[in-house]
């Protein structure tokens, strides 16, 4: 027996379950908890629409006549694929409902999708990025290459002389904040479909961009049907971290090796998952109502608004950060060279603030 | 950019997306519905002390005192956790909550653990048994071995003078009802200790087991934690199968190359998984109450006399079978050397009955 040595591969501990450590440790010795600026998690309660719409779930499934078993389709709920069809024709674009596959979060998604591919691909990471895309490529045994991202690109790279088979891109990018815009973006699907690759492009966070410039979605951008798979949560947009719902869209133009990617998804979701909660997809579904969306949006902006405080704050104290505008989160820049790890400590322990260090 | 050939190696529809297919299409040409005796879906509502705790965790969600967000833990939420591990120890079983890791689902886990181990493994796997082993182990591109079961070893295969690294165990056996007993468990055990191989053991219908020599774990049998991962889902148990909660337990004394599997296993859960619904957490909780399993009594027993009915049926028209004692389903000769497949279309389109074709 031989174990999987790409685990190996791995550090020993996945970044957010050290910062939850170190946490910890600090509340076990203060009465006062710090105030949580790390992990994307969310504060303010799930809406009402949301609510009623999962207590409804939840009764029907206590009751003969109103029963769920296993839910009818490995898409998802029909209620969903709807809702979240319809969004996409707001923004302009056409999605099918055999087009969407709702799962239980974007992470499991994001590290599945790459089942899609071979071993042997190269991928294409942007630095810093949400950790989870490396670790699932390190786990593939992958060859990772590293888009560098600084304060002289503004935090958005774009694309060079390498080839890569598989790019990750996430806008706004967590932890960043740093939003590509459509003509970005344009960029970055011409130079897919000309090597040939898969993005796969990581909207977690679309629900805090505003203007023309800053698609929702990638689609907005012409040919991106044809070289993008996208992956979509309602953890940020909806309060659902601990309610666990997801969707990615797999395009129907996405071919390669004269094969559809939706198709063989779907042949590897029917071998490896059972679907989402039907409790959560009916509150996401109730999430995308006009009544949901209504109640939303004094909580997305009770969030941008808590950026703009930190924003002044960093402001006033003479850090530099970027982000904050197009995301609920900023990256500062840490004062006289200090590490990132060392600023971690000292905003944990001297002002018991617990970010995340990166860098 | 080259596709994952192993996706090629699939069948092009998973059998259960298949019969669900058949199943719409009788229903597209018939007024009445079929019977339907495929999938192991369930048909009673949820019991009422998990409808009340998942609608309790639905308020809690949708106030901001008693709002919860991401999951605290990787393995999962603490009340759960303890009620899990009580269960273990009412079977004279010690399992620690650090070796329990909630999911959202036996069937992502049955393939997802075979991320542990290297492509290069053997694996085994009994033949007939539930489709998704093979196809996960396919996907990851390793060599299959099947143990071979029929009438002359009562569906149950004992281990042979093969080698293989990872062994699939299915108990009661989905299709064939067939259980393996405490001393033939103890044979796969020592077997899988003398070749170092690691058992995959598959106990999401073990609540359908009765009677001392049929133990509802596999860590009840000495050893075992040193060489099995067992497997476990509350979609049978307690109707979930549209709720998605399950857990699998690595113990701690599982080391292989000297390192823990139940560290890669947090390891792998928290680069790739971000836990199940809370919601569905607390339901599964109250499953596990003394309250809940009062109340689950009579709908398993509901599900044992339905096996029960089904066998006088085919007693009584001479139909040979296999299962429905320990397991609340049966395997069922087909008559005249006819094929499962024509079997099941017969039985569909003769009869309205909506079986799983099977060989």
């Amino acid at each position: 027996m031989r174990l999987n040595e790409n685990l190996f591969r791995l550090k020993e501990e996945y970044l957010f379950s050290r910062v939850a450590r170190r946490t910890k440790e600090y509340e076990s010795r203060h009465k006062t908890p710090p105030v949580r600026l790390s992990i994307g998690d969310v504060t303010l309660p799930i809406v009402p629409a949301a609510v009623s719409a999962m207590r409804r779930a939840v009764e029907e499934l206590g009751h003969i006549e109103t029963f769920h078993g296993y839910g009818a389709s490995v898409h998802g709920e029909k209620e969903l694929l709807s809702a979240i069809s319809q969004r996409y024709s707001e923004w302009g674009v056409e999605v099918g409902e055999d087009e969407i596959f709702v799962s239980d979060g974007a992470k499991s998604d994001l590290g599945n999708l790459s089942e899609l591919f071979s071993g042997q691909n190269r991928v294409l990471i942007p630095d810093p990025v949400y950790p989870a895309y490396l670790d699932a490529n390190l786990l593939a045994g992958r060859e990772i290459l590293f888009s560098r991202a600084g304060e002289e690109n503004g935090f958005l790279p774009m694309p060079e002389e390498v080839r890569a088979d598989i790019l990750y891109l996430c806008s706004p990018n967590n932890p960043t904040g740093a939003a590509y815009t459509r003509e970005q973006l344009k960029v970055w699907v011409d130079y897919a479909k000309k090597q040939n690759a898969v993005i796969l492009f990581d909207a977690a966070y679309e629900c805090f961009l505003s203007g023309e410039n800053f698609p929702h979605t990638i689609y907005a951008v012409e040919g991106a049907k044809e070289c993008a798979i996208e992956i979509c949560s309602f953890s940020k947009m909806a309060g659902f971290t601990g309610v666990r719902c997801g969707y990615s869209v797999v395009p129907r133009a996405l071919v390669r090796e004269n094969r559809s990617l939706r198709r063989l998804w779907e042949r590897r979701q029917a071998a490896k998952f059972n679907g989402a909660s039907y409790i959560s997809q009916m509150g996401a579904a109730a999430v995308l109502s006009k009544e949901g969306q209504r109640q939303l949006a004094s909580r997305i902006g009770y969030y941008r608004n808590n950026a703009k405080i930190i924003a002044e704050c960093l402001s006033s104290v003479g850090l530099w950060y970027t982000g904050g505008a197009q995301s609920p989160y900023l990256w500062v820049k840490c004062p006289d060279n200090t590490s990132s790890e060392a600023f971690f400590e000292e905003l944990l322990e001297g002002a018991g603030v617990v970010g995340t260090p990166g860098s």
